[in-house]
């Protein structure tokens, strides 16, 4: 059987069935507006997005796995590069940068420029602890605790907090070998 | 100064920036779950979803009119042959046909054979009573509002719920005529 080559992120991007990126920032602004409303705490929010982010991820990898044609990774590096090339630009149209590699290349950021989420957004003084992308950290954290990485994915800098990017750690907390339970000839 | 031709659904739908369908299809997915936790009540969510989808039609509408280039309908009627034709497929992708129209023409329905916040879904039996795509009616309503129109939006048919399509009954309870609080020359 040939090989089949991975598959761009702007080319499965540009052949995916897609949606108004609009009609999406505004739905994810009324969660956002919702949980605000529902919970009250701003760190009950940003837990509650990354715990929905987690349950999206879980799903997310299936699609991505089935469209990208991206085989495993031989590394968390390569993994990294996957998530940032194909994985972000598959789904939200914008690629991310991989860097800030620790000696061990078990930490890395990824740094995005342009963030569909947050068009529209402004922060009132009243919501300055909330990371309103936090569902990002959590899809990337599920997506990968399904490819057996359990991760720890935090915000280093957030644009609306001030700062000139996003970036996202994501920190390797424990590769799980791949167990299959049952053997094909027991 | 030239008329500028309105476009079609279609052209502006292949123009805007767009996101992959799935991550909003199951980001959509995790706003009703988070409801149904938070509120309990299925009623309450199905209240909860028409509000979200009205504060969203408040502001898509703007897009909506800036992207289109849609001048003022005529009537109802035409309102709503744009909504199917235009709003639906510029946002969602997927066209709606408008039917069932009352005597007065001041009631029709607005069909959907593709929806695509319901891939993957099924209701489980303690949901029944759930109107899982309740945003939509909001939208509706939310859009409409803002070009004067008081409308009242409900479903007819569910494909969820087991019906053969989605049926959006659009009734216009209202038209307020608009009014310019104050005059050029005052």
């Amino acid at each position: 059987m040939p090989a089949v080559a991975p598959r761009s992120g702007e080319a499965i991007f540009a052949s995916a069935e897609r949606i108004n990126s609009e009609l999406f920032t505004l739905t994810y602004g009324a969660i956002v507006r919702q949980l605000l409303t529902d919970l009250e705490e701003v760190d009950e929010v940003n837990k509650q997005l990354d715990q929905m982010g987690y349950n999206i991820g879980l799903r997310l990898i299936d699609e991505f796995l089935a469209k990208s044609n991206v085989s495993r990774c031989v590394d968390f590096k390569e993994t990294a590069e996957v998530i940032a090339k194909v994985g972000f630009k598959m789904f939200l149209g914008v690629s991310a940068t991989v860097t800030n590699w620790d000696a061990e290349g078990t930490t890395c950021s990824l740094v995005l420029e342009d963030n569909p989420l947050v068009d529209f957004v402004e922060l009132p003084d009243t919501c300055q602890g909330l990371h309103y992308c936090n569902v990002l950290n959590g899809v990337v954290r599920g997506a990968l605790e399904m490819v057996s990485m359990k991760t720890e994915v935090t915000w280093v800098r957030d644009m609306l907090h001030g700062d000139d990017a996003y970036e996202l750690q994501v920190k390797l907390l424990k590769q799980i070998p791949e167990e299959y339970p049952y053997k094909d000839d027991e």
